[in-house]
């Protein structure tokens, strides 16, 4: 790879602001007027998979899973995490961690390919850049 | 918690086959007759989230989803790997590992959901319980 500065890919960039640079990855907040939906995109430049990873990278994100999916868990309104590694679209590693709701618009199915009907409001953001201040 | 001994929910032990047990995790493939697609089960009674496991448990698991994750990209075709702890509908914690390729029946959407056309063949159980011998 000739390039390994990090750039964050377009779509990631456009559909989500930044809440926190974390140890490995950006934390981001998806522009979802329903959900709290992050995602973790670890600054590794040309990684596509978990096994792209070092090992002391892979147990960073794996950290990094688990302190987002606790402060989920502490602080929103959450019935159920759905984690996803997917990227079949977007091939720049990333990770989405949603709280999903048993009312909300795609349950008990996946929320990938849903669109909210609410537009995003930006006190969302506020409220997580204050809880993952820690 | 009363009753601490793990067993499998009945939907899950439905729609797949052991592979093998390993140290965390009962390593089953599901019965879909055109992807490999693995699911991990923490013998764990009660968890539905990975904030539900203790550090030590947490720790296994992300190892075992990156051996099934490392044994899938050394031995089967595949062109992306999905990775996804949903449990909306069977909430038993579970992690599904799926080869997902450009020419499957759901790409580039996420495969849950989704029925295959052809029937499991249990050449391919054979096929990765040999693979995962070791």
């Amino acid at each position: 790879m000739q390039n390994k500065i990090f750039e964050l890919n377009p779509r990631l960039e456009n559909d989500s602001l930044l809440i926190k640079k974390l140890t490995l990855c950006e934390l981001r907040l998806m522009k979802d007027g329903e959900l709290d939906w992050f995602l973790l995109v670890p600054r590794r430049e040309g990684a596509q998979e978990i096994t792209d990873l070092s090992e002391d990278e892979a147990a960073l994100l794996w950290s990094e899973i688990k302190k987002v999916s606790n402060t989920l868990k502490a602080y929103g309104k959450v019935d159920k995490i759905n984690i996803g590694m997917i990227g079949n679209i977007v091939t720049q590693l990333h990770v989405h961690i949603i709280g999903r709701l048993k009312t909300d618009r795609a349950w008990p199915h996946t929320i990938w390919g849903s669109k909210a009907e609410c537009d995003f409001n930006q006190e969302r953001l506020l409220f997580w850049k204050d809880h993952f201040k820690a």
